[in-house]
């Protein structure tokens, strides 16, 4: 079901007082076209198509094996003008929506656009301020289908979109390659209620099933039995908590375990079942944490079960109560593997954010014919993985969260399989992923690193006519070495 | 999973001061040999084996076609003494264990008896206590097998055992008639947990799923919700309130229905998701009602999913969860219904109850081959259905619901299908059910009642030598007609 957060932070006045860097976000407003918008419970996310014109450096070598003569250059370099297609997705709360929306109207140059595509529950409320504001005419798309056409999209044209979570592994992300062929896939969203979606196609999906135990019944029920109103901090609660405090478990009734219906002794049999007899005061972390194994289990066990039913191998999850929350993850991902004794993994999506956003905006720009091209994340543009995670880095959440970004460039010739391979299907290439390898990623770090003043020196001799050379090199030097240590921090 | 009211009332001193009535509980307890105990969270089932001897009068009418004299007797009564096989089965709560083991050792007489079987949950926790008081020796038999072995035995041998629940029929229950394949079927059990148990065969069966989620989340949710600690009274809180204002409903995000999707505006879409975001204070009966509704449903799928799995359309619903509350039978049989679509029908079962009892008892009297025999339903030592339920009429309760009985006959040969049948299963017989045919019982009732002088005159007629015959009569008259009325009031 929608996004439930939907009240949350509405309530807050809105936050005029924020200034955008017009560097760092909505860049290429100038050029943009095609607006597309999703609005959630408490989140926003805005989607634009815009043309990038950037120069591209082609250098040529030089023979030099046939005479070497000093002095002669040894590479010739032309500078051209190229553009590229660029798709800018921004997310940012809800509280900040109208700033954003004045920011875009100050900022948009193009003025060919007439329609904004709108999904998502908040797309009625804001329907006049939109309006307004930007004086686009809001067109409403259908929820489900913008979620499952944004979810195909990245599917098919991301590079590791979907991954699995591991807590106790070497690497917690382990990254799924791509497949040629996406369909048929579970897809169970988990906002304030939960959906089932089956998927089989492009256009052909169906909702089979759905739970109003959700995001919306941790949010609810935590907020009754805590007292605590917002939902990241009952997160953080339930991380700290005990559950087995408040849950009767098996071997709370027999003991031990039920060995002859293989039933483990820590298996819970009844959550909150000590609280109904019990006087104590429980406290809130083991109260949040129950409630959150309850939840989760319920959710892994009807995600099995649908997945069985219609004999589907591939599950992802999304909706706000993922939304890269390790420790939501991490219950999903247990309940999976127990209840499918490791048949079905739980998988996650790295921009599961913003699967409505990019649906609704490729609603709007079918005559640009998006599906025909091939896409790839420019990761200059966009926000890590981590960053929407309240949990490993909240000063960091803090200050990132609030404007989260994915960029897209247009690749110059769709994406095919290698024409000569056998069975595409089960090729795979020998690369080695830096992200899970912390071995290879620290020594080709280090080749990184050390190579570096060579590569500088070579950069200044290039241009011996530019008195600026030395000190452009240098800043290179710099922005690329903090490149290089933000990788080996967070190589996500 | 098993009962979890374990901790309910046992904390309670036990109530030693109540007399027991020897007439009217444990019957016939002078012969009785062969024990069993099922002792679950707040209740305690006792079965017990023993053999009345009753006179049977046997009549003979004479054939007076051929030749009639006035003073002949019209029929000639020859009183023998039988001896009946009578299976007793008492339901207490668990404050009177001590009482009623006192009891039972005082009118206990026959003394071949070594052995006590026992299951359930509360077996080790009493069982010092009963090996003191009845020095029988307590052997433990498994839970779930005795579960499963009494659920059979009651399917089998007690006609209209299993009922469907239609709130707002012309009668409440509609009794189903007794299948003579009884397999496979799953029987969802709900103590604090759930049990999902297929049962295939009379020895083969096994535990497919189970949830977290049941009669112990209810209570210990609803304890912590409403500061109510009692079950019962949380169901006539959770009956008296509005679900809607505390869940979040389809037409709250959507302004009406999804009709894309197939849901209706009135459909849950995220149970307590009102309280999220929501700063007003909830009423006990909304949240108990909500807490209702998300249990049930939640089970009501659960069950439809492991059904359409296995391929089972014969679907039992039983534990303390359910024991007979209407407002849970009719969550339950509602959830059914919305997710088969129709296609399964929620059963329930008359004495589920005993089950555990009636098992436990049927393994220590395997050498008796009870399951050889046909047995019923002595409606005159049993409680009716609807004393067990605390809502219709909690006044009767709090009297009859402290004993519950069930006593079975054997009868003299075993039942079987009549042998010229062709199709024995497809055979309905041209039968009225007066429980249902609310004018076919007024009519049947007014028969008997406008018969009855007629009854009494011939009956006083028939022996003219006992001078207590009219006064006999009379007292007969007198106990008819309180029956009559009684089955008047309460059909079932």
């Amino acid at each position: 079901m929608a996004d439930c957060a939907r009240k949350g932070r509405t309530r807050d006045s809105m936050d005029k007082s924020i200034t955008l860097p017009p560097d760092e976000i909505f860049r290429n407003l100038e050029n943009a076209k095609r607006f597309a918008i999703d609005i959630g419970g408490s989140l926003t996310k805005l989607a634009y198509y815009s043309t990038v014109q950037h120069k591209v450096a082609k250098v040529r070598s030089f023979d030099h094996t046939a005479k070497e003569t000093e002095g002669d250059p040894l590479y010739e370099i032309s500078v051209q003008e190229e553009i590229t297609a660029r798709l800018h997705f921004i997310k940012f709360e809800n509280t900040y929506i109208e700033t954003c929306l004045d920011f875009i109207k100050d900022h948009l140059v193009n003025t060919e656009t007439k329609v904004i595509k709108a999904t998502g529950g908040g797309a009625y409320k804001f329907k006049e301020l939109i309006e307004k504001k930007l004086r686009l005419k809001v067109d409403k798309e259908d929820e489900m289908t913008c979620l499952i056409k944004g979810c195909n999209f990245v599917l098919r044209n991301i590079p590791h979109e979907a991954f699995v979570y591991a807590k106790h592994a070497d690497s917690e992300f382990r990254f799924q390659n791509t497949h040629p062929d996406i369909f048929p896939y579970l897809l169970i969203n988990i906002g304030s209620g939960v959906s089932i979606v089956k998927v089989e196609s492009e256009d052909k999906f169906e909702r089979i099933g759905g739970s109003s135990i959700g995001g919306g019944t941790f949010w609810g029920l935590g907020a009754l039995l805590t007292k605590t109103k917002r939902f990241d901090e009952l997160l953080q609660l339930a991380s700290r908590g005990q559950h087995s405090s408040v849950d009767m478990l098996v071997k709370d009734i027999y003991g031990g375990a039920y060995s002859s219906l293989g039933l483990t002794g820590d298996l819970i049999a009844s959550s909150f079942g000590k609280s109904a007899t019990t006087d104590k005061e429980f406290s809130k972390e083991d109260m949040a944490k129950s409630l959150l194994h309850m939840i989760s289990n319920d959710i892994g066990q009807l995600a099995c079960l649908y997945a069985r039913l219609h004999n589907l191998s591939r599950v992802y999850f999304g909706g706000f109560f993922i939304r890269g929350h390790p420790v939501t993850m991490h219950t999903i991902t247990y309940s999976i593997n127990f209840f499918t004794k490791g048949e079905v993994q739980a998988l996650f999506l790295r921009h599961e954010g913003y699967l409505g956003a990019i649906g609704a905006f490729l609603k709007g720009a079918e005559e640009d014919n998006p599906n025909q091209y091939s896409w790839g994340e420019n990761y200059a543009g966009s926000s890590g993985l981590m960053s929407v995670s309240p949990d490993l880095n909240p000063m960091q959440r803090a200050r990132s969260g609030t404007f989260d970004m994915l960029e897209m460039d247009r690749l110059e010739r769709q994406l095919v399989n290698l024409p000569l391979l056998q069975d595409p299907s089960s090729y795979v290439p020998d690369t080695v992923d830096l992200t899970e390898d912390a071995l290879a990623r620290e020594y080709w770090l280090s080749c990184f690193e050390d190579a570096l003043d060579g590569v500088v020196k070579r950069a200044v001799a290039s241009q011996p006519d530019l008195p600026q050379a030395a000190e452009r090199a240098e800043k290179f030097r710099q922005k690329y070495l903090h490149k290089l240590q933000t990788l080996r921090h967070q190589p996500l």
